[in-house]
């Protein structure tokens, strides 16, 4: 049923090429060429939509990791109880803010994919989604960037700073915010992977 | 003296496409829409060029202002003295080494730009830029983002894991510290616009 679908749609697009766009071309290349051509950047389109549904799940969960993660310590003092959640540290609520950003868009970014398997010659929709995945890989590159830089804190400390390493009592919270991290850059790869397809889909050939 | 040599390569390549490429392609563009679409790319590129240049001297800026950042508090004590360098930090580190790549990198770019104006419509350096530049930006990010993560801690400090701020007493070494982060983030920006010219100049139109 897909590939009965496949060659309506390139019959339907190679007619209209004939009938309006030839006098202005002044050529119109051959409809093997049209379909082989069609054919594999489809595939490139459909590899790319399963990178998206990857980078949502490995965002969404970076994103609910980070936002759960929380630990309170058995013991406490008479004012004060010790606790830790990603609100206590900037860069961690950055993150949080910025994946749910980025996993937002990605979703948003799933129509734009099955429109680029449907029309596999369109330009217009593999340009949009280059370009917004190069901004959207940007942001969740510095989400991970920086919330990596502060778990290697928790993790190691400073001794230099006099910075101590939080991590010897917020065991399972420094655990949960370096699985975030991971899955932050799990979703910047894919991303890079679905640019490196876009560019090839997009070159003339 | 600009116009005349491109016209020149121009109908150098025109002249070969009539004689080797036509019979393959089954149709030769017109000389107007191949002299049009040569320049709106060589335009791009050079462009393109611009941009590789100043992202060169930001990122440069950033490596050397990271690296020759250092600070010797004028009170010791019998057995410490107290200074700052970037080596103290793991983060600040990795920025220098990171940032160095970024530079080494965009410099290597340069001819490949060069290759591009000379040859507006070859796609196989445009295709090696956009992948290399993709990669890059996010190495120049990670390296950005993860120590503006420090340095906010350096200025801020964080009461709810300890961590006080150093920018008190190490004021020189913060403020340059900042000035390499934002020199980072510019390299980021530029890479940013280097990837959608490609990405335009790419499309076929």
């Amino acid at each position: 049923m897909e590939k009965s679908e496949s060659t309506k749609i390139e019959i339907a697009e190679t007619s209209k090429e004939r009938k309006g766009k030839a006098p202005l071309l002044g050529a119109v290349p051959p409809v093997a060429a049209v379909h082989g051509r069609g054919r594999y950047k489809r595939g490139i389109s459909i590899f790319d939509l399963i990178l998206r549904i990857s980078a949502v799940s490995s965002a969404l969960g970076a994103t609910v990791i980070m936002g759960t993660a929380e630990q309170t310590l058995p013991f406490f003092t008479q004012f004060f109880q010790f606790q830790a959640s990603y609100d206590d540290l900037p860069t961690f609520t950055f993150f949080v803010v910025a994946m749910a950003i980025v996993t937002g868009y990605l979703v948003l970014s799933i129509p734009f994919s099955i429109v680029c398997i449907a029309r596999p010659l369109a330009v217009g929709p593999r340009l949009l989604l280059i370009i917004l995945d190069t901004v959207f890989v940007t942001l969740a590159t510095a989400a991970a960037g920086s919330s990596a830089a502060i778990v290697y804190l928790a993790h190691n400390g400073n001794s230099n700073a006099n910075w101590l390493a939080i991590c010897q009592q917020f065991t399972d919270f420094c655990q949960a915010s370096s699985l975030a991290v991971v899955g932050a850059f799990v979703t910047v790869v894919l991303l890079i992977f679905a640019i490196f397809l876009s560019a090839f889909a997009l070159r003339k050939h």
